[in-house]
């Protein structure tokens, strides 16, 4: 009975995970964009550490404190990007890829324009979506955050980091865009290199920030329809001129 | 020696508004798109009484709390919207644009996009920066506003409201641009009528929102210009499917 009943609740998540997918690529409607139903994971606490290891690894002469490994001066060494855990894993860009997809599990989407959907957007902060966009040659890591900046607040913050240098990065753009009930919000930007760290990108907020009203104002039932595309960079032509 | 130094001062003034505005035409480079600087004006107390007032006169057999005027129960009545002083003024949509161009000195410019500069995104909420923009047969009022939603930590709040009915309003589509940096950040939506209160929408969060490290990549100089374009509403052709 038990084995029934739990088949049953399979199927029932089955068929509303298929409805999302559905319903998403409706709304985002362009004909082959893929749909990416991506789960959260409610983080454990950030560690600030990684950060400050990272950043004090690129200064010459300081060591990056690292309980779990040798330290090892190397500008090129990343700790482990994925803000799910306290990762104490270190390596080089070449590797972070393997790393992510073999010890976390994060999916990789191949494709120019991909739709992200967050599910389960009133989990409390914090809480992460994560996937990894293969595209144009490249792998970028798109990161949703749920956290509370001011107590009680919490606020969504979208970015996409290149696994690569901040000199690849800058060859791209990306463009993360909101799209529902006659409201859309676009965001596009030069995506960060995970050389540098998300945790400060979000910090600093330059990314998308939705507060939680507008999230939900864009949300369909819990989940989170976020059209990615990304594009080899052209400066804005508006810019240009300057 | 004191008129010299005075004259002085205003020649510089001139040198930094046609700097700013030289800034911004070029930022947003559309020929012919009309740049128009405006000024803050530090907000006296919100009285949320208006809303208030404004909400209950649409509810049958509810008179409308009003200190200055006697109460007539009229749907198309509208307490002044202009959010800069605790106006007593009420009247019918007819005549609001004559009021808040005699009264409260509101500009309005005709085009159909237009430059809005924000100026002195520094100063302290509540602040709000006004216009009206005369555009495909009807007026919109522009609403900048700088407000402390979580103390100590103010927000900016972008809102298109049209002078006319909610029916009216649902017939366009405006669209907020910012545009620096490689940065670039979209927000469109139809304009809500200002029979609602733009109190309430800006509450709602249902606009275009902005913390202030964001606002602070977008600005120059503390100024902040933002593109605005308004059209015919044409449903959104990936919602048109749904």
């Amino acid at each position: 009975m038990l084995f029934f009943t739990q088949c049953f609740g399979a199927v029932l998540d089955l068929i509303h995970l298929r409805f999302q997918h559905y319903k998403a690529k409706r709304v985002f409607s362009a004909a082959g964009q893929l749909v990416c139903v991506v789960n959260p994971t409610h983080s454990l606490k950030y560690a600030p550490t990684r950060c400050a290891a990272a950043q004090a690894s690129t200064e010459p002469g300081i060591l990056p404190p690292c309980p779990h490994h040798e330290a090892v001066h190397d500008p090129q060494l990343v700790p482990c990007m994925c803000p799910l855990f306290s990762c104490p894993w270190e390596g080089h860009l070449e590797v972070v890829v393997s790393h992510l997809r073999q010890t976390h599990r994060i999916s990789i989407l191949q494709g120019a324009e991909i739709v992200f959907l967050a599910t389960d957007m009133h989990l409390p902060a914090p809480t992460d979506w994560i996937i990894m966009h293969s595209c144009l040659g490249h792998q970028f890591l798109l990161v949703l955050r749920k956290q509370e900046k001011y107590e009680g607040h919490p606020q969504f913050f979208a970015t996409m980091m290149l696994i690569g240098t901040p000199t690849q990065a800058n060859n791209f753009t990306y463009r993360l865009e909101l799209n529902r009930n006659q409201r859309r919000l676009k965001w596009e930007a030069t995506p960060r290199s995970i050389l540098e760290c998300v945790d400060s990108v979000i910090s600093d907020g330059d990314c998308l920030v939705l507060n939680t009203s507008l999230a939900q104002l864009f949300s369909d039932n819990g989940s989170l329809a976020i059209g990615i595309a990304i594009t080899t960079s052209k400066v804005h032509s508006s810019e240009a001129e300057i």
